[in-house]
């Protein structure tokens, strides 16, 4: 009998080998992969028990085979076959970057992201986990941010159930040692949310830490990074975000960046989605590495400057929430949430949401999940059924030719489909410039 | 019995001459104006029909002289007294900038400026120019932007009642002789905002012409600056403005913008306040002839930069208008209006209004006056009345010292008020941070 998996499903290599030591430091392990002539080394993992494994998304269907490598001689020259089926429907494969400023999945279908944020989420303890995955199967969005990290934050004061590594005898982390259980429970809420058909933003990053995760020195940092793209790669759904806010992190400098960005380039067999997003100021997004621009800016008038500087698909991931909370970033109205999906849409970009309203025992959607309260959802759900109808492969902010002024107001799909949005103004007659030798019906919508 | 006249009203010596040749080239009158060992040199202008005239403003209570000067024997020497009685009630002179950001009257009296703009408004007859000012009477503004051309665009194709200049024989329009009748209506119409306590923002130069008045050579231009100056820096109302849009002017440049408003400087007995509005970009208001910041832009967030940038007020005379034709400028809500107005407010500057609702007949506000319609002017003068009750020296924008982001949402007038304006924001809590030692009175209040 032989094994199979679907096309951009896991197949996963498991073996025995040496519990002594350190085996996170010591052991290494892989296997290459082989399809006919073509041949895809992967990095392997240890999980703890004497348990090594190294998994594999295969993206081609019919017979592939391995053999694994190992500086232990006990998991080296593992060999085995697998058949890769056709993908089952609903599986797309990974989102990649259709073009320029697009996105697609791997078998073409094209991608129209619309995200949400729960940095925390799971860090919460699974009655609460559960109930986000039940809100997520019901709402809009098709891609979540969320830290591998816990939080340490206003509203945020709850330790997480499980920590990323283990401590030492002296009470203090060992980052040296990842802690198997922690990792177990990320990639089972990783995969659900494939299940779920909403791809993984991970913010590998940020600077609301009060463990000391967001400062473990250069070594430990790479070594995480390889850590968990060795085991979280071959999910399908995986964005990798370095960061969240990366320029309040005072002791990582941009030489650390882009380190990352490179230890991810060469470790990724499948080079999924990458990266960065700001608080004051901006990574220069045009890096080879980076494959789409993160922002977080209000000023979605300046969406089309984004495209142009850096030449990739602008993802607005962070444009204020809707809420009611004290601060600034986060007490927008329904109204204003979904008039920047529109605003931001017209300028070429895609949305992401948040929510952050008070709650007797905060929990706030923005960082725990469990269930929204707002408006925006069912608004933003609408939009996003519009554009998948309409304009899957999405739109480009129509340029007038030698005009000096460039409207934000539209945006177009070549010339079969035009979106206008009026926000905040109010023509009682509005007159479309638009190709004089077709014919156009035109929907009057209300947002 | 000696004339009276009362202090920053006008005092006019009449002088009959010749009216042959060119007077209006040929001609120079003028007078020294003195007081105890004080002497002001004023210009005079010719009003046609051998009529000319020297007026004067004055700024002092007591006993006034004057002795005119011509290159025409019968207008030189020509002296007389006058007495300078005390301002009646309403009567608090021009408008000055009382310190780096904020306005106030010759006689000390704050001027909080709420401005609206009626482009064309003098040229379209007496009956709605009536109708304008009977409007005017009851809304809230005490700036009005206002040009002394006519006005050529949409809505804008009647041609005006007046010209400021004649005819030559061949019909082409003869840049060296004035209308009389023109400017007695226009300078009419100047006296009449003063009479209601409205500035009178004049703009003396803009690009929407079919007339030439936009383009007369630097020689009628400077000509045309210097006859209004004599003919009109004696209403205290005054303001000058030197262009809507002066960067849609491509026939002048930034050369001549210096220019003109070097023969204001040297001109105008009174130092008039003096400003220049862009389209594209901005004039260099840190040049010292510029009195304050006129500004035509949306994005009200930057306000604290332009008020570092040139040290001076900042007057936001367009940041669209309430309405709702087709232009991107001219339909924004009343809501959003009133939402730019605090926004403005808070951030340091003082703001304008201005509408343009479709009229059966093109009447709209913004360029022919007539009645208003839109729902603002009443939150306008809402918030008007607030200012002058409670801050009447004006706000300033919170700065946090150290902090990298300065927030964009609070004013204050030393630490006796503070506004916060929460604009898009819905906060359920707010923490408001005040200096600990004092106590406050909380007001909160609905736009």
């Amino acid at each position: 009998m032989t094994t199979s998996v679907e096309r951009w499903d896991i197949f996963e290599v498991v073996l025995a080998g040496p519990r002594a030591g350190n085996p996170f430091v010591d052991v290494q392990v892989g296997a290459v992969f082989r399809y006919k002539h073509r041949e895809i080394a992967v990095d392997g993992f240890y999980d703890g028990d004497g348990v090594y494994r190294v998994r594999f998304m295969p993206d081609t269907v019919g017979e592939w085979s391995y053999v694994t490598s190992s500086n232990v001689a006990a998991l080296a020259g593992q060999s085995g076959r697998f058949v890769c089926t056709e993908a089952s429907p609903g599986n797309h494969g990974p989102v990649t970057v259709r073009d320029r400023f697009h996105f697609a999945y791997a078998d073409g279908t094209p991608h129209v992201s619309v995200g949400t944020t729960c940095y925390a989420w799971v860090h919460q303890g699974d009655a609460l986990e559960e109930q986000t995955l039940e809100t997520l199967k019901h709402a809009p969005f098709n891609k979540m941010r969320m830290c591998v990290f816990p939080k340490h934050y206003t509203f945020n004061d709850n330790e997480p159930v499980y920590y990323a590594y283990e401590r030492g005898d002296d009470g203090a982390w060992d980052f040296s040692r990842f802690n198997p259980a922690f990792w177990r429970h990320f990639e089972q809420r990783v995969g659900q949310l494939r299940e779920l058909g909403i791809e993984a933003d991970l913010i590998l990053f940020h600077p609301y830490d009060r463990w000391g995760f967001a400062d473990m020195g250069a070594e430990a940092d790479d070594r995480y990074l390889r850590y968990i793209v060795a085991r979280l790669a071959a999910y399908r759904n995986v964005w990798w975000s370095l960061a969240n806010e990366f320029d309040l992190m005072e002791n990582k400098h941009e030489s650390d960046w882009d380190r990352f960005f490179r230890i991810l380039q060469e470790s990724d067999p499948y080079q999924h989605l990458r990266s960065i997003h700001n608080c004051r100021w901006f990574y220069d997004h045009a890096k080879p590495w980076v494959t789409h621009t993160s922002v977080q800016h209000s000023d979605l008038d300046r969406i089309r400057e984004w495209r142009d500087r850096y030449g990739k698909p602008v993802v607005i991931d962070e444009c204020k929430y809707e809420g009611n909370i004290g601060r600034v970033w986060g007490n927008i109205s329904a109204q204003e949430m979904v008039h920047r999906f529109w605003w931001g849409t017209v300028g070429g970009a895609y949305m992401g949401h948040g929510e952050t309203y008070l709650h007797p025992e905060d929990i706030l959607w923005w960082s725990k999940g469990g269930v929204l309260h707002g408006e925006s959802p069912a608004r933003i759900a609408f939009l996003r059924k519009l554009l998948e109808q309409h304009a899957p492969e999405g739109l480009d902010p129509v340029t007038i030719p030698g005009a000096w002024f460039q409207p934000n107001d539209r945006a177009k799909k070549g010339e079969a489909y035009y979106l206008y949005y009026f926000g905040l103004a109010q023509p009682a007659r509005y007159q479309f410039d638009l190709p004089a030798d077709k014919q156009y019906a035109l929907d009057l919508i209300d947002p």
